[in-house]
């Protein structure tokens, strides 16, 4: 039965993708920025089905089934409210993804091939307890054209419904599918969508591990995301001491609770003793619990008046997302790049060192989705890169890796401009490919 | 043991991929083209191996487990060897597809975001018994600084080894490492491979629709290529005749054995009735079965001396890879776009028409990986888009769609240069990012 509504709910997002998949700019700018308006408008709305939430949220803290900082986080004000519509507008001003010219070759003299980037189809985002998310990703999905079904934390069930259903409301009211964005409410029915994911086309697990990990191994469609964060940073032996403090203290503390934080520092052992001896001072007072191997402890921690945990091997391949971190004292470089590249995620890491040769090194070598010299490891998010907005962070190899924008969303399909041509008129002796690069403009139809 | 054996091959593939991901590209470019010069060199090595493979392949033909085509694409020749030996100098003249800029941001002043092209690691491809598709997946694999594992037909079991073993000695000799590219031999290796896919970051199955779906229900990595190749061209009520003609014949009878032929015809039924049989006519004489609907047999069939079959449900979403077509009459552009996107495999479809308004409805709608007008389906294919070679055509939607050449090979990676910033400098009332673009160079570094 479930399975049923959902195999309906999945062919009518493919419906509505077939339809937004030829929307033009302009409408689905329209939709967005009436959407904008309906949020302003409808805040009353929101924030009654928010605190809703809360106060069965509030019983979940108080039974110990939800952290506060969860609790925090689903909290929506009048200046969130704002917040959220400004970010739908400023998706609306994005450029659209959809319909850009990657490439142009002329094949041959009336035989014109250009690239040219499609919506991706129907898309499943499961996601944390933060409504925001909810209409960040639905906006993302339709301005790339893509239908989205979207899951998100029970905890805020209902402001999720009533943001929902002004997403759909507006949708309809603009002319365009209302089965542009769904919404499920179960962990069951992502159970059953995973085991029917040749419906989809696209997931985008964020959350737990666990989650990821599940998806990753029951869907047959591309799962796009990140399992862990075990991000690093590198102290070399030359690092400016004040550069090294600021961004090993932010990557750190900055917010633990997101996977572009560091989990290990690794340090040169011949960095100067009172700069490190500065760092994890800083780290102490900001209250990250300190996780040192032997080195570290003989070398840097003599005369400490701060506490130490050793470090065990299960620490160098964990993701903490809290404010605990492990420290490793390594005797150069090379060592470092091999504890990342084979402890690490491949997510984001980090070298602070005013040596540029070291620097080159790193950055080349280190296997990781970002790898950055001289600055947090919390840079790495879609909107600081400039991309407006991000579905996610990926550590995948193949389509989207880093954080993930609105170009992560869309595909491409190939157009051939032709007179009549046959493969066959060409060849030995035949006609020959002339493969010149074209504009990357499509050609202006006589209608 | 077979499983501890594969592992044992797949961490070193793993080595060996993050070796050649920092290899200079003159570096892999001397090694094809020595490659080259090593097939060149080894030629009677190579023919007598395949020779020994011929010897039982006729046997298999004999007793019904090969087909005669197969057996015939088996055969090398001097002038073969000499046509791989160019298609491996072909790939060496390539762009590097690592290493590419793709994108530059200004996050801030000395902050600096770049967005470079990297390999994607290790890759299995299973390919059918064409022993110069050994050659051409390693030199492409190779190029793009990726391991590969790769498994051909059993027919060729012989030719493939010799290859290999060509391959893996020239690396040694360039000083690249030997694991870079791996032959594994039967199919038990590849299910327990598909088993343990989490050692590798791609598969791409070449071969019968079978194999690549069970591929895709089992793999736990991205799998890059196409189960079906069902397409379709349509020809519309004011096609020009000369056109159809050509672009029809060549789409069914060019090379019907391959994923780009047409399967389907597409009829509109004010099409003028001589024009369609002067096609269904030359269809037949190059031994083409025809298999139609009722429709067509009412409108077009009259007076024609040729045999027809009846279309039945199926034939509308089956491969025959064969010199068989099914044709449909249909009323008009919107039946012909509906029945391509539900029947098709969305590989490659065609329209042929004067009406430059079809023409645009119909690339627009049409929602394959290639959209051709006035073009045969047989242009969807690496070699004549112009990127050199392919690994395989794609119909998947996300990663690469189309024919996949070396760009299809990399993913990328975000470096970037700060001078020690924190993101917690960034936002209200601190500093704000600039976000400007800049060239699609990385900074020289002062070493």
């Amino acid at each position: 039965m479930l399975t049923e509504t959902l195999l309906e709910q999945t062919k009518s997002a493919r419906q509505a993708a077939q339809s937004l998949a030829t929307t033009p700019t302009e409408q689905k700018d329209t939709l967005l920025q009436k959407l904008a308006q309906a949020i302003r408008q409808r805040q009353a709305t929101i924030l009654e089905e928010n605190q809703k939430d809360m106060v069965v949220a509030q019983q979940m803290v108080r039974k110990g089934e939800l952290s506060e900082s969860a609790y925090r986080r689903m909290l929506l004000s009048p200046s969130k409210i704002e917040q959220i519509a400004t970010s739908v507008e400023a998706v609306a001003k994005l450029d659209d993804p959809v319909g850009q010219v990657e490439l142009g070759t002329r094949l041959d003299e009336g035989l014109d091939l250009y690239r040219v980037s499609t919506p991706i189809g129907v898309i499943l985002v499961i996601f944390e307890s933060r409504p925001d998310a909810l209409v960040q990703i639905s906006s993302l999905s339709l301005k790339s054209g893509n239908a989205v079904i979207l899951k998100g934390g029970r905890e805020v069930q209902r402001t999720n419904a009533a943001l929902t259903a002004i997403i759909r409301e507006t949708s309809t009211s603009s002319d365009l599918p209302v089965d542009a964005v769904n919404l499920v409410e179960t962990r069951e029915e992502v159970a059953q969508l995973v085991q029917m994911s040749e419906q989809l086309d696209l997931i985008i697990p964020r959350g737990s591990n666990a989650l990821v990990q599940h998806i990753q191994k029951h869907a047959q469609v591309p799962v796009l995301g990140h399992a862990d964060g075990i991000c690093h940073v590198f102290v070399d032996a030359d690092a400016n001491p004040e550069k090294a403090l600021n961004v090993v203290v932010d990557a750190k503390t900055d917010y633990p609770a997101v996977c572009n934080a560091v989990e290990t520092l690794l340090l040169h052992q011949d960095h100067p003793a009172d700069s490190v001896q500065n760092i994890l001072e800083s780290l102490h007072a900001a209250g990250v619990e300190l996780r040192v191997c032997e080195a570290t402890r003989a070398e840097f921690c003599n005369g400490l008046e701060i506490p130490f945990n050793d470090a065990a091997d299960e620490d160098w391949v964990t993701e903490y997302t809290d404010l605990i971190l492990s420290v490793k004292t390594v005797p150069n470089l090379e060592t470092a790049i091999q504890h990342i590249n084979s402890c690490g995620s491949h997510h984001t890491d980090a070298i602070v060192t005013e040596h540029t040769g070291h620097a080159q090194e790193f950055l080349h070598r280190v296997d990781s989705a970002g790898v950055f010299w001289n600055a947090s490891t919390r840079f790495a998010d879609g909107f600081r890169y400039g991309f407006g907005a991000e579905v996610g962070v990926s550590t995948c190899r193949t389509h989207a890796r880093g954080p993930v924008g609105l170009e992560g969303l869309v595909i491409h399909k190939y157009l051939l401009y032709g007179s009549g041509q046959g493969a066959g008129d060409y060849g030995v002796g035949k006609k020959e490919f002339r493969h010149e690069p074209l504009p990357h403009t499509l050609p202006e139809l006589d209608l």
